[in-house]
């Protein structure tokens, strides 16, 4: 991944802003809000990251102008009408070969991996790339592609048919067939007539122990981590976001789809089908329905059903008091 | 893909019907009514098609009795009681070879990959059938098939695992991983205890600079064709339908379903698990909720929510007060 | 798949349940109440099962309390207060090496599957194990991957990137693109901060003329088989989650998940995106409306909508009448 650096000065030429301050210094990354450091450009989206300002160590963060007087002194404020925009347009130019997925490079021989990777097991047509990490006794089915940068635990099991890229897969994880982890996620904004996409320099971390099943997609972050506890389950055909994250002990049911950021507690329980929109915080050991559709926040120890999704109770009143 | 002709008398005889009329002429193809020209047979499905008769070209057209006045005189009419099971039956004797989707034939050498493809870059496995075209610059992943008669544009990046058939995927796009294009269609109806299942002739057209996502179905067209806009963005797990016609900068999110026939505007949005029904027709700047089930037409910039999908002031409206 | 015997005498001691009886025989497999022998060891989940009791020939149970003395005399009751768990301690004994998918054994080479199998027509990259049965005249496409013990019939067609396992295929049966058949099923429980995982040993069982689309998942039984009736026609994207039972003659569209252990009647058409519970039974020539969620059972040909799934006249009085 080939990176950028740019002075604040030329960002704010770029976007085409005027700020006052000191703006000789430069920007080396993108960060997430809550894990910005300095030498980092960060964003306020919108009201819900306010509260993150305070601690933010971020060198410059694009803001609306409402927010401004809360950017802490030591961080350059770059006061934007559209700071999403804004912020993909620099993005852009900082990380101009992440746009897009890396779509492949040569993989290496049976030979190569036979002396590389010694007590791992692999069937048919291994496309295993360079600079890929894979512990004592993984098993690895037919067909199988893990691209550059990726780790891979020990006792992990990977099914046929899957694709692994920037991803870390902590030890004794299962992986079912023909699931993708670690392509970017659905990140864009239309401007002008063309199109602006968000960079995925994330990873997807899944901790020891989980298990996930067939014809799932794990999304990459774009600025923060993917991540998936240790010992939670998922079915197949689950789709998880850029930027999700989810606890540990948790059971997610078949058809669930977790939209981008939402935050997922420990030892929660999704049924079948059920959708959570994205930005969200599900606390600890709830349980949501099956096809619900879960749209605000939720307390630790709810069960909540419907479309959208109310607490259990409710949903059973409505549904049978007609 | 091999077609017969046949004659009016034929099919008349075939379906064992009694017609009026000049019988000796032959029918080369089957045709959708919106499209049909002289020589090709079309059909009158229901009451939503009518409102096409006036300016059919079709040379004939199996139509219910009570929509007969309504052919055009140079149009012959074929009044059935079953205009579906009439028309299969006879599209099944034209197109006798695609019933069915073509398994594979054999796949290019990778010498004469190299040789008729200078500028591209593609990954190991990769199954190119004969008359496959793709254009300067394309990346192609791993494990990647492209059947016969597709047409790739320049600059299109293809991911692994990705099925290509009867398909033309215009310029700039992207295709994300383990994706399939243009597989037949969910179309055949029960008839004496045997099935009768819809040829599928129509393509998959991919128009510039889209992007479809991971895991994804795509199906081509029976008659007519299933289109993908320009800058429209599709996510991942996403299901479209044959003769599905989508318009440009849409926007896609994942595990959307989108049934048969039905047309898409110009800059949609569409959330997360939304279903449409079959044959709707979805206006322009339209945006349609989350998990939404949408079951009727839908005017230009309405912004809809619910199942079956309502106004969205209504849906709130609705699950608000109790 | 190697599997062990135990003494009911050692059963108990590893539960540390104390039981009067014989318990000097041997249980040699597990299996499901309804078609249990002499020899193996059965469980009564819940109330839903209490029906079997009667003419179960099961030689031990496990089984609460309060249904214990509706276990006939020749079957050992194994009184426990979570029967679920202890069935899956005793199962994981008996089938240690099930638990987890296997991922995969040396394929055949192109010359032995050549000698193998004279009248197949398969594409590049086909991983075919060995103990696979393949009839005459079936096709398979690319990248196809058929793991041991599995039986594929005549005139099959089988679309590329498919993955076959522990399954029997009859003639004449279709199957799309990307899916997977034959997984295990999501099934599990957390015990003291571990997981105990339930064995599959079940097969998933295609009939004849069967259609199944693409991405498909059709998972295999855990102690019973998954089942697909003669003359089915699924869509793609759809989940058959383990033990699912469907009849002949049925039409289930795309994005439909269908959980565990339901039992579906014949010429039941389901709409896309619906979702069914698990121990569920649906009758014969039932209509389940598109995205419904069914959960409960339903009588013969009832037409049933909406989430929870009511019968249709009340789904559109609801929704009409605001």
């Amino acid at each position: 991944m080939k990176k950028n650096k740019i002075k604040i000065f030329d960002i704010l030429k770029i976007l085409k802003l005027k700020n006052k301050g000191k703006k000789n210094f430069f920007i080396n990354k993108i960060s997430d809000i809550s894990r910005a450091k300095a030498g980092d450009l960060t964003i306020c989206k919108n009201s819900k990251y306010v509260n993150f300002l305070k601690s933010s160590k971020a060198s410059a963060i694009i803001i609306e102008k409402k927010y401004a007087k809360l950017v802490p002194k030591k961080t350059f404020a770059i006061i934007s009408k559209n700071p999403e925009l804004d912020f993909l347009s620099i993005a852009n130019i900082l990380y101009k070969d992440v746009v897009l997925d890396f779509i492949c490079s040569k993989k290496l021989s049976d030979k190569q991996i036979k002396k590389k990777y010694k007590k791992i097991f692999y069937g048919n047509n291994f496309n295993c790339e360079k600079n890929v990490k894979i512990g004592l006794n993984t098993k690895i089915g037919y067909n199988v592609t893990i691209k550059q940068d990726s780790v891979i635990g020990k006792n992990v099991n990977i099914g046929s048919n899957v694709l692994i890229s920037n991803a870390i897969i902590e030890d004794n994880v299962n992986i079912g067939d023909g699931t993708i982890i670690g392509k970017k996620g659905f990140g864009f904004k239309f401007f002008k007539n063309e199109v602006l996409r968000v960079p995925h320099i994330g990873k997807v971390i899944i901790k020891k122990n989980s298990e996930i099943g067939s014809n799932c997609n794990i999304d990459r972050g774009s600025i923060s981590d993917t991540i998936i506890g240790k010992y939670t389950f998922l079915d197949n055909q689950i789709q998880i976001a850029h930027n999700v994250k989810i606890g540990d002990y948790c059971m997610i049911a078949s058809q669930v789809g977790i939209s981008g950021s939402t935050k997922i507690g420990n030892k929660v329980q999704i049924g079948g089908q059920a959708g959570i929109s994205g930005h969200l915080v599900i606390g600890n050991n709830v349980k949501i329905g099956g096809k619900s559709g879960v749209v605000k926040n939720i307390q630790d120890n709810k069960t909540v059903m419907g479309y959208p999704a109310v607490e259990f109770r409710e949903f059973v009143k409505k549904n049978i008091i007609k």
